[in-house]
Order: structure tokens, then C-alpha cells, then sequence
């Protein structure tokens, strides 16, 4: 299989420095542990605002987070993904001349991604201020076979001239995480989180270890040098950082070759990282380079088989997708250490935390196409749940566990809890994620090991936050996914969420009982069928509110009582809207930043018509600024359901070209990984209308009238299926495993080899 | 006249630290303009918490209020009161042996106030180490005839020995506030805001002129020493304080007299502090102790006469209400740049802010008895409306006013904007009380030089926050005065504010038109009769809570739909609430801090019926926790006003003592102002049922059966009248002024002279 538009580049790149600066996020390289910012090695101009960042999944300090007032139960210090070396700086000299784009004569350039290799480049040919012309090739690579290892290949050719070459090579541990003090997405601070400890150098080789300030966590760096021709190396410290000067010489014609390993390891996975780092270097050194891109292509062949998809008649966007993709994989942990950032691992945005996108935009495409990597993600979940039980005790609540609105390591670090801890729907979150995810794969196991007690805890918490007035169940004092409204009664997610969370506590229950597996976990957490009676009660009794006269769900209680946002006469420079407007003005208005009661409706389409949902999207649509990267993709999916095939097409693309395109201006602070799920989501359950519930799994595949064809793959259960869409029919086949019943719009199917349904005819 | 139980004092005092740090706010020295707390001249062990401070009303530095996490609109600064000078540290030694109550035994001690005549006293006998023993009087005055001057009267006895004596007497410019990280109602941090500059010096007089980090601001301390026999007197700089040394001899039974004149003055009133210091510091020396003291019991008579209150049969209760009286007349700012903290001029509690308590707890008392005071109030919100116009734009709002939740100069300084800037009824409180004001004096020029254009102002914020909503208008996303309620739909007390200050501006546009007053300010505010039409709909439309079932005002569209806290069941070392719960445990329950329906149904009774109030009171009785100061005196008002008189007592009786007696446990921090005029509101509109409204002025008194009578005097346009209630009958006096017309219960009559009511006769 060959992935068609798996390569992304940019030709004759611009030195504009917004250019550059979304370039370091949209190029960098990460495998999920760590992520490397594509900074040019040899750095910008000093004028030049650059985030130069390396960063590992899960491994933060704590930073303080002082409330203006204090108020009891805010969280006065947060976690905070750190910096933590600098390994990428490498500064080229020939005859005495530096490399800068930024001076001499560029006279061809361009960057790219290739997603089957696993890598990216730079190639420049550059004449100097002297005259001397070379070409440099630079190939970097973030290992998905070794976690801890991220390599450049340093290539340079001299093109009319011989003469003398010299990198200057740099390992840096004293490094600060970028700060902008006008943004409320990003820190407000600089601050240097690590201290230094231990320094290990010889000739070509360097090991640093750092300790955080106030979280006892040790990273540890190693950096090996490799020169493909005969040269010195040498190494020196110079403050805390390491500098290997690798001096040669060089031919007209001639190319040499430096390649700079670079390890990371954490104290949080093993705890003398010093030695793990050494052990790292070892193991990255015992095969040559070539032998790491063929693991790379090797990795990424079987990630591509899972989750191929294609798209005839755009190929933009196309390799758009595939970028989105390559990101999720970039981007999630591999491990239940760490999870997935809101930006993943290519830029400080949100400070390296873990939010509700997880589970709702991202995990979505995993149990699709690699149900492992969702495993994961739950098992993060359930090792945190302790933390959650706290959480839950600090809001105020006897018995339960609430998940934190965001994190990295397990405790609330939001700040500013309206739209923060008031999130609860959180848990509903966590709890609807573990059971798509069973549905998916129907791995009863999980559910044993570590799901089902997630799914009993964050149901109890329903009870504790809830109350029964006028015999309906209502929850009260809490934020939906739309941040524009915050702290309101019932809302409509937030609730059928909660209903959800409860029924399905209410089938685990019994489901476990008839498997013998219940016991242990009834026991462990004092469970009971009375509680389970509860759980019932509140789940049928639940409110959700509805509007009589407009035939749509509230998004709560007063959402239709307030005033209508005028978005068609608010200034273009005024969006986002929560960076131009008090919270109080959003919170007055009738105006969504993002799907809510929408995504409701997506995720939870049995709980109501298709009449109210359509009322519903129409009614949403015309206050919805869609200022969330979480935004356009749901609407995407709801307007496919709904029929609305050309607005389905709108949303979408703005969804998939988010980062590539820069649409939200902040690609800068790191890529939008929710937003690369949606993405997915809104191909799949959108166009093709999967959805997959307890009574099977359904399509109802619609085809942008733009496109010739779409073909997806997808795991379902112990088999794949791929699916594919084109103007005329719906091909439906069993690549692997066993046969499986589907439905195609209200038809059933027996799956066993292929089958092929033409348009009005299903 | 004589005061009655016009002295507190207590006798034996305590060496416990509680005792002695709340006793440096109950025996404070202030005028409105300083306040000094009342710490032991010598100082305290080192181990002891002691808040050393003295104030200026409204002189403040800029200090940082961070924000955990950034938000559009959030102040980053904030105003803080500053501890400004120490000039009250003074050590004496009787040869060679310090003096200290924490060594050597006391034979005698006790501490006073003496409201009549405007000092604080300390009285001491003690005996040394070495068997000296010396009896120690020292009088306290902060002057109401010269604002700037502090006095300290320092008299030693001899009273077995005959020997040397020396005064070390301290005159510091660096000084700190206090601070304690754990409770939100202080300053987190101690910070030193002052910058010292010039110091001016000689035998016995020096003046330190300090300026401010960030406020721009200059206060300048000037202290002379007089000794009443020769002596030598040598000043000396120690760092950047001065420290003069007094020494002398005494003979057995020889009284030695220290005279220590302090004056205060800022760069607010007149640029030049230093100057100005010199030329008070002359003013003050013009004259003898004496003569200032004799000036004090002047002004101080005339205020008596003007606030007389008397209650027979309860001299403890008596003394608590004088206290708190003469806490207001020692706290209230006297001219237009400042105002009335929450704590007075008596501790860094709330950082000096001002508040609604001005305006609903504060003038009513002003009013009725030096109106005077109240023309100030007005005039600093007046001064103040450009900075109101600006929050208003910061918030959203396109025209009108909004007057920040707390504040010093102006602008809001709320960090926590649910419980601060959310609380919109500060626009009511400020219009309501100037109508209040109006109403009784009938000062109509007041209204068009400065409360017109207020009222019309807040008016038009209405607009711009409420919408109409099926025929109704309706005001979202506000906080009451209920602070364990936040971010609330329709609160009833906003509405029927809003309601009120609609209303009146619509009056006062006809009001003033008909007296040829209205175009200079309709112009300047582009107001035009089109826009009052406007106010009246909303007035008319506004929508007020009701619930059908209960018969009662809910306090906000959803009050009713939550949980009821178990008060009864809360353990008592939970409250107050707010330091043990998370503020979305308190906002998801019905639970009130303190009155806010109750309080409406108080100040706006005519907008419902009798009954309504009633069930109101009844309900909400059942989940308040009178957390705040500001409740019991509201509950008891409502409680006479209901026919519940051993209710009305009892709140009364918690309200009146809360200072003296600690009750909230806080009032190391500062006296609570709002309160004290919340207790003579409590007796003034509670038992005697006091009301002015447009129709006239009416009483409904009641007497608790624990009293044999109680007394007091109000003026009312232009009279003063004397108000004596007993068991048996109510007796009304024209002291002052021309007759009027006035209501007892349903009843008019026409106070020429003296009226005499027998009870059940009216």
C-alpha cells in the first residue's frame, strides 16, 4: 500500500516571521512521548519571536497559579508542561562564513513532511555573502520505535567551491518555556523550571540531567555525534550547556554527513534517567541510522493500513486529513503515563494539559483505527481516578470521583473554574468514551480491569451534584462544552450526558453480575443494588430541557431568555470573542463559541427526533461563532445528518485545514489535535453517518457533491471493514476478521466479502 | 446634655494576644480623614500578632491582583489602603527598667473610650522588675476639629521611688501592611508601598514624606514632642526613622507630662504634602491640648445632639449603640475625596475598599442625623462617574454608568467579578440612596448639580444589561447582595432596584423640568424624553420572581429549583461557608449569606403585599446563615415590621454587640461600619417602624418588652424631630424647625409641638 498525498512541503519558504514561527508547530516531529519544535537549527534573527521548544508527554512542573482573591478549594498552583532542553541548535560554517537563510543568497528552499517515512526536511541550496554555494539537506526524525530518541541528519554539499566545514553543535538544559503575557491560552510568565544537576560529557557524547523545581522530577538528555567523513570533535561545557565543535573539510562536490542523536528520558517511567539515558543512547547507537527510518516506515505502514483514508477530487484535502491523522499519532501518548495535549507535542499552548478533547474528538479515531492507543487513554484515566476522587471531595462532594477540566498529571488546573471545574461533563465525558469504546471493540476485559469502576464513580458523582425538584432530576451550577454560557442549570449535555453515565452504570452492573466479574469491584468501592436503583431513578427521571414553542433543546434552563448575540454586526476584529469581551457580556448573551447542544444531539441521537435536532441546528447555527477549534467539525457531522450536504462540506473544511491553513491564527502555540479528530469524525460519522451502538453498527453514507469517491478503513470488533463512497454507490468490504451484520441507512447486511449498494437503492 | 452611657471601657485587661489585637480596633482613634489602631506604645512581645497601622481615608497605592487565568475585562491592579506611618511607638523607662505590661507585675489596668469627649484612654499601675512603681495614664485623640492630628498624652507618676525617666519615642516612615495568605478577607501579601523621600528634622519636631510605588501619591508625617518639665530632648535618624529621646527626672509622686502631636497630610487634597504638614503641624501647636480637647467635646456634642439614641432598660445595649454611632462619625470620610471603608479607619480588612454598605447601611443613619455627611457620599460617587463610565465600556455596556462592586478611586477592584463586579445593584444601592436623600431633606439642588445625573446613568445601564423577553424585562447574569448565590437571572432585589431607578429617573426628568433645571443636564448627557419613555416600559415590564405555590418572591429565577443547604447539620466550625466550601457548593444549594429578598422587601415594601413578605421572611429565615455583617439588622427591621418581636430582638441583639462582643470573630481586621448602621437602622425603621417616602414620613413603632423605653432624634426637611416609645405609649416632639405632617401606623397627624400616642389608641 502507498499512502497517496503523504507528503506535505512548502516551496520557496518565506522569511516572514509568522510564516516561520506556525512552521515550527506545522513541521515539528513527535512520537507521543517526545515532541521536537522544527525551529531552524540555526536559529532566526534576534527580532525574531520563535518558540524553541522540546517537550515530553506528562512531565511538568508545578508553577503557581495565585488566585486574585482566594476562595476556598481553587487550586493555587497548576501543572505545567516544561521545555526541557534545547538539542536542535546547530550552527553551520563554511570557510569562516555562518549558514543563515537571513543573509547571502537563498537561491532554493523548502520544508516537508513525509508521512509514510516518518520525517521531515529542509533542503536549502544557499550561496554565501563570499560566494560559496552549498546544499544542505536536513532530515529530522522523532523515533516511533524508540520512544526516546529524535535524530537530525545534517547533510551538506559543496556546490563550487573546497574548503573548510564547522558545525558548532548545541545541548542545552537551561531552557524557558515561552511566555506571552497578553494571551490567556498561553503562560503568562518565562520561567526556568529545571535546575541542573548531573553533567556526563566525553569526546562526542553528552548526558544532562535537569531537576524540576518543585514537581521531584528528573529529565535526563543525551546527545551523540556522528561525522560520515574523518574531522575533529570536540566537546566543551560553556555555562550549563554542552558545545561539540566538529571541524572537516570538504570537496567541491563532496558531501558530509553529521548525525545528532538526541535521547530523553523521565524519573516518571524509570527513575534514575541518567541511566536510562545512557541505556537509550546505547540502544539507538547499536543500528545505524538507515535501520531507524526503516522501523519508522515500518511503524507508520501499519498505522496507515488501519487508517487509511482517501479522497477523490480534492487531493488537498486529502493530504490535509492525512496530516490530521499523522498528528493524532504524533501526538498521543503510548503509554497510560500521558495522554494526549490539546496541542499535542508542538507547542505550549494550554500548558501541555490533558482536557475533555481526549475522549470526545480523539479517541473517536482510535477505536477505529488503533483501539490500543484508547486503552491507553483510559488506563491514564483510571490511574488518575484517586486524584478524581479528591477532586471530587475538595468540590464538595461525600462520594464519587470528578474528573479535573484539565490536566496533566491527575489534580485541577484550571484556573479560573466557571469555565474550568464547572465543567463537569467531564465525567459524563470519560464515562460515554470507556463505553464507545467497549461498544467498538466489545473487550469486556478493560471494562473489568479499570472502565467499569470509572463508569460507577463518575455516575455517583451525577447523584451527589444532582437534585430531584418537582420529580425530575436537575444539575444545577454547571458549564456545558460551550464556554460562552458558564454556570447555568440543566444543560442539555451536560444532563443527557449524565443520563447516559447513569443507564450505562445501571447495564455494567448486571452485565458484570452475569459474567461473575461484579464482586470484586462491588466490593472495592461499596456498591450496592440499591445505589444502582438510584442511578435508575435519576436516569429516567432526568431533565432535559426543551423548549415547547420552538421545538428545540435549551441549552439550559435561560439560554433562550437572554438576548441574541448580533454576530453578523460584530467587527471581524472582534473574534474570538472572549479575547474582546468581559465574560459577563458572553455569558448575558445568546452566543455559542463552539457546538454544545449540537454535539449533544451527535453523540446522543436517540435521546431525541430528528425534527427537534434539525430545529435544534438551525437554531444553534445562527449564534454559534464556532471561536472553539472544536466547533465546525460537529456541525459538519450534525449537517450531514440533517441533509445539509453543502453546509456539511463548509464546516468540514474549515475543520480540516485549521493548522495547515493557520484559520485560527494561533497554530503558532501548537496544532489543535480535537480539532484533527474532528476532522475524522466528520468524514466518518458525518459524510458516512457511522455510528456504532449496542444494536450494531449503522452507516448512511451521503458523498460531497465536490468529491469523486471517499474509502476509509475502520475496526470493528475482531474485524476491519473498508468503506467506500463514490457518487453512484456504497461498497461496503470485510478485509479482515469475521462476518459482521451492518446497516446501511435502515437496511441490514451481512458482511462476509464485499457488498456494493447503489445510490436510491438501499 | 449628657451622654448617657457614653463610655466602654474595660478594666483588668487581659494579656491573652486575641484579646489585646482586637482590642487595637474596638479602641481605634479616627476622624474620617486618619485612623490610628490602638497598639500598646511599647509594643508587644515578639511573639504576639499585633496589626500596627494608621490610615488615611482614600490614600492608596495601585497594588497587582493577578489573575490565574487571564480574561477580557478582569482588573490586574487594584487600589489597596495603606499603612502609611507609625508615630504611636513610644518606650519608656523608669531608671533604666522598660516599661512593659508582659513584665514586672500590673497593679492596675484598664482601657477606655469616652465618646463625649472623643479620646481613648489607657490606664496603668505598675510595678518594676525592681519594685518601681509608676502609674501610667495615656490619652488617644484623633481630632474632628483639625483632621490631620493625632494626639498622644503621655502622664507618669512616681509613686514610690523618685529617679530618671526616659521617653524613646519612634517616628517611622517604613512601614508595611499586614497580611495573612490564608484568609481572603486580608491582603495576601505584606508589602512595603511606601518609598521614603524627604526627612525633615530637629530637637523636637521631624516630618518624613514618603511616596508611593505606583499610585503617584505623596503622604508627609510630621510628630512634635513637648515635655511638661526641663528635660533633654535629642532626635536622631535611625535607617529612615527618627527616634527622639526624652529624659528627665521624677520625684516621688511627681507626674511628668509627654504631649506628642502627630499630623497627617497627603498629596489627594494639596500637592505639597510636606508644606502642608509644616503649616498643620503650626496650626495644631498654635493652641493647647486643651484647647483641642474642648474643641473635640464641641463637635462631638452637637453630634449627640443631632443622633441622641437612648434605651431604657438596657444600658450594655445603650453603650453598644453609642459605640457604633460614634465608629461611624469617627469612620465617614468628611469631605468628597473619601468615603466609608467596610472597616473603617480601623484595620486593612477588605484593604480599604468602599462599598454598597455606603449607601444601604451607612446614609440612611447620615441622613437622619447629619446630612451633611450623606452631600459628601453623593459627591464622591459624583466625582467618580467618569470612572463608572468607563467600567461600563470595559463590561460591554455602550452607554450609561456602572459603578465598580468595591473600590477607592473609582475603578473596580474586585478580583472575583461572580461575588465583585457581577454585583450590578450598585447601581440601584447609589440611585436609591440618593432618592433616600431627597426625600429627606428635600435638597433639590443637590440632586441637579450631581444625583440627577447619576440616577440617570445607572438608569441607562438598565437598558443596556436587561432584555425583553415575553413582554417582560428581565436582567441576567447578576449577583445580588446574596453572595453564596452568583451570576443569577431576574435576582429579585436587582430587578426591583433597576425598577426603582427607572421609575425615579423618570421622575426627576419632570421633576426637573418643571423647575427649569433639566436642559443644562440633558444636554451634557444627551438624555431626551424619548429614553425616558424607554425607562418607563422597562420600569413597567420589569420582571419580578414569583412563585405561585409558595406564595414568595423566589430571590432569582432559580433559587427554588436547588437543594436546601442543612444548616442545622453543618457543624459549626463550617461556617462562615464561604472559608469551607467551594463556591460552586454554595451556589448549587439554597443557602443565603444574608438577606437579599428580605432586604428588598425592606427597602422596596410597596412593590409587594404584606403577606408575600411574610412567607418571604419565613423562607428565607430557614436557609440563611447570616454570614455577612449585613444580615441580622435586615431580618430584624423585617422581623419588627412583620409583627415578630422576639425575633426583631434577638437579630438586634446580634447585631449591636457583633464589634464589641467579636461575634464573626474578625474584628481584629476592623470594626464592620456597614452593620453599626445597620443596628441603628435596625431600631430607627425596625422598632419604630421609621419610613419616608413621597406621600410623607410614617412610623409603626414597636417596643421589645425588655425595655422600659427607648429615644432618639431625626431630622427630616427641616425640623428635628424626638421620637420616645415605651410600653405604654409613643410620644413625638418637634424639636427644631416647622411642624409637620406624620404618620403613625395608618393614622396622620400634625406635629406642631408634641404629640402623645397611647399604645392601641393610634
Amino acid at each position: 500500500m502507498k499512502l497517496k498525498h503523504g507528503i506535505y512541503k512548502i516551496d520557496n519558504l518565506s522569511l516572514n516571521n509568522n510564516d516561520l514561527i506556525v512552521n515550527e508547530a506545522i513541521f515539528h516531529n513527535a512520537n507521543g512521548y517526545i515532541g521536537i519544535r522544527s525551529n531552524y537549527e540555526e536559529g532566526y534573527p534576534n527580532t525574531y519571536d520563535s518558540i524553541r521548544g522540546s517537550y515530553i508527554n506528562g512531565f511538568y512542573d508545578i508553577a503557581d497559579m495565585r488566585q486574585a482573591e482566594k476562595l476556598y478549594g481553587m487550586p493555587e498552583v497548576k501543572q505545567t508542561m516544561l521545555n526541557v532542553a534545547d538539542t536542535q541548535t546547530i550552527y553551520l560554517s563554511i570557510d569562516g562564513e555562518k549558514f543563515s537563510v537571513f543573509e547571502g543568497t537563498t537561491l532554493y528552499s523548502k520544508r516537508f513532511l513525509d508521512m509514510e517515512k516518518g520525517i521531515t526536511g529542509r533542503r536549502i541550496v544557499w550561496r554565501s555573502p563570499q560566494g560559496k554555494e552549498v546544499e544542505i539537506n536536513i532530515i529530522r526524525m522523532t523515533s516511533f520505535y524508540q520512544l526516546s530518541l529524535f535524530t537530525i541528519e545534517y547533510k551538506v554539499k559543496a556546490l563550487n567551491f573546497k574548503g573548510d566545514v564547522e558545525f558548532l553543535s548545541y545541548h542545552k538544559s537551561e531552557v524557558r518555556n515561552y511566555s506571552n503575557s497578553d494571551d490567556p491560552r498561553v503562560a503568562k510568565e518565562s520561567t526556568c523550571y529545571l535546575i541542573s544537576k548531573d553533567k556526563v560529557i566525553d569526546e562526542k557524547m553528552s548526558f544532562l540531567t535537569s531537576q524540576t523545581r518543585r514537581s521531584g522530577l528528573s529529565v535526563c538528555t543525551g546527545v551523540n555525534h556522528t561525522l560520515s567523513k574523518a574531522g575533529s570533535i570536540h566537546t566543551r561545557m560553556e555555562e550549563n550547556n554542552v558545545v561539540t565543535s566538529i571541524q572537516t573539510s570538504i570537496d567541491q562536490q563532496e558531501e558530509i554527513i553529521l548525525v545528532k542523536y538526541s535521547v530523553f528520558t523521565d524519573s516518571i517511567g524509570q527513575i534514575d534517567c541518567l541511566a536510562n539515558a545512557k541505556e537509550k543512547m546505547q540502544m539507538a547507537l547499536s543500528i545505524p541510522l538507515e535501520e531507524h527510518y526503516k522501523e519508522q516506515r515500518r511503524y507508520l505502514k501499519k498505522y496507515w493500513e488501519n487508517c487509511l483514508m482517501e479522497i477523490e477530487g480534492d487531493d488537498d484535502l486529502t493530504t490535509a486529513v492525512n496530516y490530521n491523522m499523522y498528528q493524532l499519532i504524533q501526538s498521543v501518548g503510548k503509554d497510560e503515563y500521558c495522554n494526549i495535549t490539546a496541542k499535542g507535542l508542538s507547542g505550549e499552548g494550554y500548558e501541555g494539559h490533558y482536557f475533555w478533547d481526549t475522549e470526545m474528538y480523539i479517541e473517536p479515531f482510535f477505536n477505529l483505527t488503533m483501539p490500543s492507543i484508547t486503552r491507553n487513554l483510559i488506563g491514564f484515566r483510571y490511574k488518575t481516578l484517586d486524584k478524581a476522587r479528591d477532586n471530587a471531595r475538595i468540590m464538595g462532594h461525600t462520594r464519587g470521583a470528578l474528573y479535573p477540566w484539565r490536566t496533566i498529571m491527575g489534580t485541577e488546573c484550571s484556573g479560573y473554574f466557571p469555565s474550568g471545574a464547572a465543567g463537569y461533563h467531564i465525567n459524563g465525558d470519560i464515562a460515554f468514551s470507556i463505553i464507545s469504546y467497549y461498544l467498538t471493540t466489545k473487550d469486556l476485559d478493560l471494562l473489568v480491569e479499570k472502565g467499569a469502576e470509572i463508569i460507577f464513580e463518575t455516575a455517583r458523582l451525577w447523584l451527589e451534584i444532582g437534585n430531584y425538584y418537582k420529580g425530575t432530576f436537575r444539575i444545577n451550577e454547571v458549564t456545558g462544552p460551550d464556554e460562552y454560557t458558564c454556570m447555568v442549570n440543566n444543560n442539555y449535555f451536560t444532563n443527557v450526558s449524565a443520563q447516559y453515565n447513569l443507564r450505562w452504570a445501571k447495564k455494567l452492573y448486571y452485565i458484570l453480575e452475569e459474567e461473575n466479574k461484579l464482586a470484586f469491584i462491588a466490593d472495592r468501592i461499596g456498591l450496592s443494588e440499591e445505589e444502582i436503583k438510584e442511578f435508575d431513578k435519576a436516569a429516567n427521571c432526568m431533565y432535559l430541557p426543551f423548549d415547547d414553542e420552538l421545538q428545540i433543546n435549551p441549552q439550559d434552563d435561560s439560554f433562550l431568555e437572554k438576548k441574541v448575540w448580533d454576530i453578523a454586526n460584530t467587527p471581524k476584529d472582534k473574534f474570538p470573542l472572549l479575547l474582546h469581551y468581559h465574560p459577563l457580556t458572553l455569558y448575558r448573551h445568546q452566543v455559542c463559541k463552539q457546538a454544545d447542544t449540537v454535539l449533544a444531539h451527535f453523540i446522543f441521537e436517540d435521546a431525541q427526533s430528528l425534527e427537534i435536532m434539525k430545529n435544534s441546528f438551525d437554531y444553534y447555527e445562527k449564534v454559534t461563532t464556532h471561536d472553539s477549534s472544536l466547533s465546525t467539525c460537529i456541525f459538519s457531522i450534525m449537517a450531514s445528518k440533517l441533509g445539509l450536504e453543502e453546509k456539511a462540506y463548509e464546516y468540514f473544511g474549515d475543520s480540516a485545514k485549521l493548522d495547515l491553513f493557520n484559520i485560527h491564527g494561533n497554530t503558532k502555540d501548537g496544532i489543535h489535535t480535537a480539532n484533527m479528530g474532528g476532522t475524522y469524525m466528520a468524514i466518518v460519522y458525518g459524510f458516512a453517518g457511522l455510528r456504532i451502538k449496542e444494536s450494531g453498527i449503522y452507516f448512511a453514507p451521503v458523498i460531497p457533491k465536490q468529491w469523486n469517491k471517499y474509502l476509509f478503513r475502520i475496526n470493528y470488533e475482531d474485524s476491519q471493514i473498508e468503506v467506500e463512497i463514490n457518487q453512484r454507490e456504497s461498497k461496503y468490504t470485510l478485509l479482515k476478521g469475521s462476518p459482521k451484520i451492518i446497516h446501511d441507512h435502515d437496511n441490514q447486511y451481512n458482511l462476509e466479502d464485499s457488498i456494493v449498494l447503489k445510490k436510491g437503492e438501499q
